[in-house]
């Protein structure tokens, strides 16, 4: 019985990069979030502290920005996988690399009623990520988006639930459902010639669809159909993950006060609430790429 | 020589409302995060711990939910002044009240080209805020806004500065200039029937349009022309107030790496920030409300 | 009627610096959060973008990092008012200058029973400020701290409040009572030799202990004690101000599930939340400081 | 080729419990952030919208509730295992839960140099975690922490590391060494009589004392060391991770300014940081549990 080193990776977390595209008057701007992560045979910098097979966190960064120059043009996700691949095939000790960025949103701010050439606004809170994972060889990339915000003021109930003595919620044939939607969707083939940007917009407005138009009768089952419709409608996807937090709307009561209302005032509780996570996947979809630890901003 | 109560208020903060407007099947939502405060003589609750004369701030709670019954349709301001007048009118301790709103912003989401009826995606960070005092019969309204994020990519200078022995910074006539925007308009007169919407969409346009044309000399130089443009068009206003962060966007050295660049890739630091407060006013502006500690969310 | 400039100032927030004093193997360390606001006539900056009396913020940076050097081994009060009268005293545009300091404390690591010479663990979120205030020659120190997280399960009534038709609270004699203090304390005379560390260590003993033994009628009433407790062991304090959020606790009803229960589990809330500002004064103290807006970090 | 459902989970997340022990006038209290999630086959939940086999998490809720009456008294680990357990066994379509719990740490109050029967103040941000997963028959029990903030001001260094194209670090034999801990340490055999707070009191203090006393040529090494230390003194232990950010203290150049300083005045940069993960494992270990996705406050 002896101690080992199991499971280790080490990396540079939440580079912020702002790329600007100034070669005419009106400018483009890429503003990123990347973080960096690493796996090989690095016992000897454990165990007998030899850094001589570490590139330190700061050369990763470093590293971070110099692809920016070249590849922050255009999609996140050929830039992480320059940056994943980089690592992998050109850094001796690195036999596997994450690379995870999110995407802040900017529009142009319009003046006189035209987009201004170098003045932006941004969008929200809502950014759009790509994570991808390079082992040896082979690739994956998971594209996603995080922190759009949605609700329903009807069209969702939550009823016929099982019960037992801790249960004391009733049932409801009308509720606001609302959350704060993390998705992740894996491409089958991290080589093919996908136009991310419009697989994106077409996922978010399918996702966005499908949660208007679905009838709920749980989360669960709106987070399966907004799901599978993205796998109906882009082939080259092989499986999605959503993770939903349930932001729960209590109606208050306010015929105390004898002011007549229904379903008209709610309070939003920030605390406890629902955490669903469901997946859909086609049933020989190639598998995953090796589990990494969460390491930064994109989660 | 004795020892006295000073200054003392009290209230409720961040109440999270959601006000759904469910006449018709195209419903409307409002969200909002409200907080009051009250002043008075309290001087009993505090010294012999007396409460006769105390109105709960559960009290106060369910007040704001109630009045969002009724005043939540409309706009903020009104709804402010309506709660605040209350407390003052109504509940006989309270002499002042102070009562701030933020609205966080929905837009509807779009299903086959059309607005849906009852599904809505949130806007993004920023947001719309009233902060209303009432004082026996005086009142002043304070509307603005926070959380607005932009960058200018070009046409931002800051040289000529004063230097002294501590200073290293080099002049430059060509940087990034961003900023998170706060900012405050004060109303000349809190009871003139003012289009409160129209006013703040006039206002943040008014705003966004000379930021991104004004050639920045400085971040004060800009806040100055963007707080004069809004007075300049708003003669209902007597003096507005901005506090922008300078978020910092700092050059790459990538000419290190062997990658040519000029002006494209930076990173964006988190703290230290500059941090600047301008005022704008007229010069017959009427005096501001009495001072209160900021209380909540609205700051 | 025209447009002037009013209130402005200016200067950088949230400068992190760790000062280690290395002079023997056993090393002392401070860590600070400090930010300076510089007021003056800078109006050329404004209106004409004249940067020739603007001390750049980084300017304000270094210094804040040079002092550190000298003054960063003692109190944070001397090291406020040096920087804050350097920047009054030594560049000539600036008449007024605020310096807000947030320490973070640091235990030394225990090793074998003993205090390890250079390893330290952080002691939590409570932070030790002051708030040195520069107007031409005179000057204000005001010490406190923030994020006081206090608690007492018993001791604690709230009943004989004001009730009106909003009013659903019922009185209580024994509830949870727990908050998130802020507390700043107005020295009467900023030359005084006051021994700042024993005078923090004083103020925060008689805040816990008032806190603890005071059978609270009302968090208000609680508070005033507090403060007043200061102001009678300290004479050099001419004003104490107190903030507190009213962190609820709400008992959990477990009879519905068969399990009794008596002020024993409680589910505690995030928002809304009662918010109190109490002050106790010397009814002859000096005035205090011009008035700033709350910049950065001390608030 | 057809879509499927894959993983799923679902809970309810940051359950906010305060528990009283008020049996004699010396109260004590536990404040625990708890989480639940629950698998098993819901797929009619997904697919169709049948909730009959669906435990609300407001169900789940409450039971986290009622629990805390008998169990939150003793330590949070076998608190855990019992509502893991009464999920998995007692609600027939749940097959799997896993539980998380975060304990805040609070103190006494010294009054007159006497620990108060009922007033607390909290400690501070670090907090102890158990993360149970139960499967079917079978237990795993992950205890941890997290928030265990520590810095060294010498006794670090990091030399002789990888160098490419990109790298631009200087050597250096001597840094702060700065970090928030995160530490996940497996029991072997989760029925085993453990004294759950004598463990994590050893555990504890051994990451700390491993910390202070090793020399480090890098975290990574300093990493491994306290993993491995712990499962030196803790045979019970099968396997323990450690996720440690590198917080980054850059010394501060102050010669420019004519003031003397090595290793003195340092700023703490806030991002990108290095994130370093490291795992010490017994080669003959028992297999962990199932991966669940992270869910909620105890990542």
């Amino acid at each position: 019985m002896a101690i080992v080193l199991g499971d280790n990776e080490y990396g540079k977390a939440e580079c912020r990069v702002v790329r600007v595209v100034r070669d005419t008057p009106r400018h483009e701007i890429r503003d990123l979030t990347v973080s960096t992560s690493l796996r090989g045979d690095f016992s000897a910098a454990h165990v007998v502290g030899d850094q001589s097979d570490v590139l330190p966190t700061d050369t990763q960064k470093n590293t971070v920005y110099a692809y920016a120059k070249q590849h922050a043009l255009g999609e996140i996700e050929p830039y992480a996988l320059a940056l994943a691949r980089h690592f992998v095939d050109d850094v001796e000790p690195v036999l596997g690399a994450r690379v995870e960025v999110a995407q802040h949103a900017w529009d142009r701010i319009t003046v006189d009623g035209r987009p201004h050439d170098h003045a932006f606004v941004q969008r929200g809170q809502e950014v759009r990520t790509a994570v991808v994972t390079v082992d040896g060889d082979s690739a994956w990339v998971v594209s996603g988006l995080t922190g759009l915000v949605v609700m329903k003021s009807t069209g969702s109930e939550f009823q016929g639930f099982l019960r037992d003595g801790y249960t004391t919620l009733p049932d409801t044939d009308d509720r606001i459902m609302a959350t704060s939607l993390t998705c992740r969707w894996r491409y089958a083939d991290a080589d093919a010639a996908v136009d991310w940007r419009a697989a994106y917009d077409e996922i978010r407005a399918t996702l966005l669809a499908r949660y208007a138009d679905v009838h709920s009768r749980a989360l669960q089952q709106t987070l399966w159909e907004m799901g599978r419709a993205v796998l109906d409608v882009r082939p080259d996807i092989a499986e999605i993950r959503l993770t939903a937090p349930n932001i729960h709307h209590f109606e208050v009561d306010l015929a105390r006060f004898g002011v007549e209302s229904r379903g008209e005032v709610f309070h939003v509780a920030d605390r406890p609430y629902g955490l669903i996570h469901t997946t859909a996947v086609r049933d020989d979809a190639p598998a995953a790429g090796p589990a990494w630890r969460t390491s930064a901003s994109v989660s």
